[in-house]
């Protein structure tokens, strides 16, 4: 931790934060600049907030040296970890980018064994679907619930795909690891420490989302906590975030974070184009632009009919845009090099 | 609803939107012109997502004319709504501002009682303390929990003073409702929508704190939400937004915030300066600022010594600043006109 | 242009407005909906600001239908613009991407040229240093001027490769236009209009670089500024944005705008990873996915020694990088199907 | 200059890193931590780039410790500058907030003399007034030019008001400085190096407002460029940062940069609440919130019709609103604590 001193601190206070360091059984090094003096603090600093150095006489600021995450850090686990979802189907490390494909919410048995079919078709390896849907406004379409689990559960049965579902609340724990092969935590829970502590202690793999204004760090420390709590199976997934223009797109793709999280962790990082865009037109360029960056995987929003689709039908594409674009990945990939991270 | 045609969209394409309106039992208005066309569908528009409108040929955009919340809104509830809490605290309309203040966290029985006298002392309503803390990381202190709100109920009972503090998992409730006058939905939960339904449907006054990047907007269909799950004792509160620079405050004071609200809902709105800037220094100025713009009232953290707090000691003010602000406040509140909104 | 009235306004204050915009020698279109009344405003809207019907009593928002800008829209000109440079080098349409590469500022001749040589070999097509360095602070390396160009001029002799360097004051036009073939407005003059019009008037291609928070929409409004004065050739550029997060990037690389500037207009649009991303190590990642999302060009900061960079070293690729990247691209190229916009 | 190694940088890394910076004329200071090495670089850090260390083998991250700006800083200033325009208006200190008012655009003669009477009445010591006006698109109205400034000095001259215009190219510095007794430096050009550079130079008080997205850093930097050059009377204007919610107000007031200037810097800063928030019903609330934080003065547009005003009609308080202002304003101040940065 370093702890940098205002220009005219006095010996006196720069005396008074060695010795507050010190009573707190860490060392201190200290660099007395042309202008201003900074005190390194040495020891189990993660344990102590930066607040308690920052408010005492003469300090103008305090940051940490070392990052805040650990157990997803790259620092403590160098290699890639790969995820595997039942058995046979692997994210992260060098292996191909994986597919998710699938409807905003799951609306009825046909329409989404339909939608898995030509997902399987195209090459995807899992299946999505919103059994519980967030939605902004309370009287909106919330979902089938445990219904829509189990059309899930049909669905994978008969193709073969994995399922990935969003969960909402503890409470549906049991009841959505029953159905599913991964538990999706939404955007707007990336900071609902509950439900993250909970699927910490869930066996099942979990896809990050990452919050709509939430830094790396944060998003990383998510992933943390979820660790922390001993489930290390976790994706993360970039899927946009906020900025001051949303008049084109409903979010603002962070492409570059696919590469900078492939250098701070070890987990893999995948994304979705259509929560990112909002608009199924940009979907395509979007996501080839994620795989040739590097990501680990697409999650998509498909319908066989878009304009009847009970939510998110602008950002979801046709059969027919979804088979072109899988096509299109295909032949990118084959030219990419195996990346090294 | 307001749908914008492309300006090279065939008569057939307009015709093809109006028939879709039409088969969904609303009328239309053709507004034709000079470059484009626009068709005003009415109806029951809310009930019917604006995707399924933008993805059809030859339309360019689709648009809400009506706000999204409505329980919450001016527009059905025209005059200020009080909220008032254990009979005698009142929020909102002419009522001068309340104040709430506290430490971050409840730490320990004798300090918070301590800090309950001089809350008092100095004229707060209500004492603010965290029993269970929402903390970035994940091996930092989260509170007292249980234990948190029994030293709150001691401190509420020798005082007077009403009591609020944060939940964070829906299956706290009957206990957190136990103990304490009003419950904080925190920054972070504001689209915890399963929080959200279950504190709606309890029996005590919810303070519902801005997200961290939510819109104004959000905000208000966050209130909306507890409202049409039954309860409609909410009092909104500013914390400060995310924007583009926080290298000398944690967050940006949306102090324009304030009158918004104001205008577009009845519920009373208070700020929270502490989290707001994240430094004590300018905690004064902000909390000052905050009621000369209309704020019913002002959350703010209180600690005897801001350097041993376990959390957010940057932030909190000592009893010597927080007795100043207050009468500095009271010569304020003296000189401002009643505020008509 | 919509106006849409308070649900409240009186029959009075809606047959006001209508007057007004009558007055101005528009026609009104009334939308009489459930909740309230829309007036559409037809006719020469673009001549009024939406102010002067936002004021009048009982309206609650105005808003313009058409797009603001006008020249540089594909609703006015349908086909992809090219733009050529020096006879030989084509920007958009289905023509390849075109590469300029070369350092952050024009440092000495010797390096210049061996920066130029390296770029042809690997199969750019113009080269780019800065002679006029806008530096955020005062005291800094603001490039060598004059000598810059002549530098640029060398290099462009022995290379054959075209030029273009920045222009930062009105008063350099005539020399910048005597040493170079395209003229570079940088991010911070984006909206610096006394710049604008006079580029506008210059008889050289344009590109124009994507200020850090300029929207979509400011952004083709300042290229629609040029075409106004009389130059048309132009092509944007983009930079990287600021938002929440530049901890690990310098800007966030906003690569959807590439296919949204597409949709929307008929010029070209290159991306620019160096700043964009403000790391060496993320330029290449984000070059592919730029180049794969359908950008037009890409504009890249190359030095022998980027460790010895008088200005941003930390986003230059050095030799064997750029080689690397080039060779990738390449391969990407190959693959891509001819873009439709 | 704090270096921040890898955790895993080899001796040899670290051994180059403090060559690399001894080779510099710069010493060492060697924090080794538990986890990672930092390296303090001591002596003339300003001249370096940070660039230049951080793309050395091993380093994670560079920072500087200074602050980037030096004759702004309180550092190197203790005490609060005042800024008088025209031998009796005083900026700054313990002195009373000078009000500026006046209409967005110079319209026309008789317009402008009715305001600057108003104005003076209400107790305002400054006339605003734009001769010449940035606009977003190419074909709006652009101001008066020197029929502008011409009109600036009659009402000057009637009413003893001092007069502040903005200027927007250099070729019009002398014009300018002849009809009018402070410059204004608008948003967009806050970063427009060479106007900086130009009016650095001036013997007139400069405005400067803060640019849309401008950290605080770079707002005191470009004050820096001013004073620089020689120029050091120079007023800082707080106007509204853009971030992701604009729907109800143009920018966000961000209120709190007034205290944080005042600590940081000894120039004195003021708010103008008509472009922070662009509507007129908010100017008020804003302006009195800007005063009890601490603004040394506030710019408000004043005109006699708003409806008619040919630009920022929206915003623009009509007189009798001004004048409410004035009087609530004067009763605040009346109140207020000296305040002591």
């Amino acid at each position: 931790m370093i702890i940098i001193m205002e220009p005219n601190a006095s010996e006196e206070q720069i005396q008074n934060v060695v010795n507050h360091v010190h009573s707190l059984g860490m060392r201190t090094v200290l660099n007395c600049g042309v202008i201003q003096t900074v005190i390194a603090a040495i020891g189990e600093t993660p344990k102590y907030s930066t607040d308690q150095f920052e408010i005492l006489d003469g300090v103008r600021k305090v940051e940490r040296i070392q990052v805040p995450f650990k157990l997803v850090s790259r620092d403590s686990h160098h290699d890639d970890s790969v995820i595997t979802v039942r058995n046979n189907i692997k994210f992260g490390g060098d292996n191909p980018p994986v597919i998710i494909a699938g409807p905003c919410s799951v609306e009825n048995e046909e329409n989404l064994i339909a939608i898995a079919k030509i997902a399987k078709e195209c090459g995807a390896k899992m299946l999505r679907g919103g059994a519980f849907k967030p939605r902004t406004g309370p009287r909106m379409f919330e979902g089938l619930g445990k219904l829509g689990l189990q059309f899930l559960d049909v669905a994978r049965k008969q193709t073969g795909l994995a399922v990935v579902t969003e969960i909402m609340d503890v409470r549906d724990l049991d009841l959505v690891c029953e159905f599913t092969d991964m538990l999706q935590i939404g955007a707007r829970n990336m900071q609902n420490f509950t439900l993250l502590n909970e699927v910490g202690r869930a066996d099942k793999p979990v896809l990050l989302k990452r919050g709509l204004s939430a830094t790396i760090d944060e998003w990383l420390l998510a992933a943390e906590r979820i660790m922390d709590k001993g489930n290390s199976k976790i994706i993360l997934c970039e899927r946009g975030i906020r900025t001051f223009d949303n008049k084109y797109t409903r979010n603002t793709a962070d492409i570059a974070a696919i590469p900078v999280i492939k250098r701070l962790s070890h987990l893999p990082v995948i994304f979705d184009p259509s929560h990112a865009t909002g608009k199924w037109n940009l979907v395509a360029p979007l996501a080839k632009a994620a795989v040739v960056a590097g990501a680990h995987g697409l999650i998509i929003e498909v319908h066989p009919d878009p304009e009847k689709a009970l939510s998110d039908g602008a950002q979801t594409l046709n059969f027919d845009n979804f088979k072109l674009l899988c096509r299109e990945l295909e032949k990118l990939v084959s030219v990419l090099s195996p990346v090294k991270s």
